[in-house]
């Protein structure tokens, strides 16, 4: 392997300690304005969706496809900088880092300026329910995907990791519930509260006109301010008195229940 | 607390080494014919269904929930044993253990003698995944879950803890491929092979005679012997050209298509 008198080997610059932090704190991801993703995958999918990191760390025993990205983000005058695979390590979320990692100015991606299917996540705790939800929601066509307080940040990186590259073609938004509200009410869309306990079977209704799903987290069920915001109240019914469906499910299921009629 | 002289306080006991091995392979599992269930809530799901353990662990501290619980085990004569919380840390697969464990004899809840909802699943090795299918089955409806060589161990402790409790209500039976072939043919049921790439959309299907939904993994799709089992193709219509779907959230979308005609 080449030696390379600009490879970083130290876990105490300054950059790296700042990745840390970047990790660890939706403080310091609010504050700064970034967020960090890692892996080739989701790092091809930042460059083609042509959003442009701050910095981009790589080690030099990374794969052909890796090393390319890393030399069209270098042309591009992105601050590429190879490190040594223990600094790497220190910097990734992961037990076994991938190669590559990008720091990101974090930007919403615009949504349409007619809304008709959009979903509210409310109480999502678990960092892995909430990037499956962002995953499902791109791909079930929703075109606005609103986060309130109370939800983990979705730019946490086990979210980011599960959302597999929703963030950057689906609008995730971070919005108070009044702003919330004001959206759904000036889109004139109907809003249904996924409720595991009421409401009427899904089935039973009819989601081709403008649709927000309020869809609520794993253990406490919608907190007041769904319940305020949605107009009905819609549940899956299930074969057993006792099921329940795991959060990200029941999301897809119902968000599948609005992409069904529309689609193919 | 009570000093009980029968607590258990090493973890070289010959029933600690026991359990560890189970918890950790899949082959002791299999030869013993044993698995592990933890926490408070498994362990009475277990109980209600009327499974009778083998023994039961649980450390003084647990909560008068949790005692009422060994206290009816205690009554029905199995073996329960009060141990020391590095011992139950020790035995435990989790980081946090709960305070109760349960060593079951494994064994197949009965399927029902005319099936008409059976799922497959093909090279899921994911336990979260492999859990989440198996809870999202039982809530669907599902009469019976064939799991063919090549998949997670659905005894798995990582998979026992995401079905929450779906092994005491739905039979899982781990079949090879020519047995679930004859099953389904006896059974005269239509299968359908869920396929990212290719096949119906899933609103095409009239879903409400004799079903199979084959259900393939994470990476690789179905393998040959799922292709050559399912007789049409199925998938989900997807918004985005290259947007792909979570195995177990494609897997409820269509368990809940299956369902949905029928329920409510």
């Amino acid at each position: 392997m080449m030696s390379d008198p600009s490879m970083l080997t130290s876990n105490k610059n300054p950059r790296i300690q700042q990745i840390r932090k970047l990790q660890r704190s939706s403080r310091s991801r609010r504050e700064e304005g970034l967020f960090v993703v890692e892996g080739i995958r989701l790092v091809e999918e930042s460059l083609q969706a042509g959003w442009e990191p701050q910095m981009v760390l790589y080690t030099p025993d990374l794969n052909p496809r890796g090393l390319e990205l890393v030399e069209r983000f270098g042309a591009q005058g992105v601050a590429v900088i190879p490190v040594a695979p223990q600094v790497m390590q220190a910097a990734s979320d992961t037990q076994t880092p991938q190669g590559i990692l990008a720091v990101l100015p974090w930007r919403v991606v615009k949504r349409p300026a007619k809304l008709d299917f959009v979903v509210v996540v409310d109480g999502v705790r678990d960092p892995g329910n909430m990037g499956t939800i962002l995953r499902t929601a791109t791909a079930a066509g929703v075109q606005a995907l609103f986060i309130p307080p109370g939800n983990v940040d979705p730019l946490a990186p086990k979210v980011v990791r599960a959302a597999m590259g929703a963030h950057f073609k689906l609008a995730v938004e971070q919005l108070a519930w009044p702003e919330i509200r004001q959206v759904l009410a000036r889109q004139e869309l109907v809003s249904y509260l996924a409720d595991s306990s009421g409401g009427q079977p899904y089935a039973q209704f009819d989601f081709r006109t403008g649709t927000a799903l309020v869809i609520g987290g794993e253990a406490a069920g919608a907190g007041q301010e769904a319940q305020y915001s949605a107009a009905r109240r819609v549940h899956i019914p299930m074969a057993g008195e006792v099921e329940s469906l795991n959060a990200a499910v029941a999301a897809a299921v119902l968000m599948f229940e609005v992409a069904r009629p529309r689609g193919s």
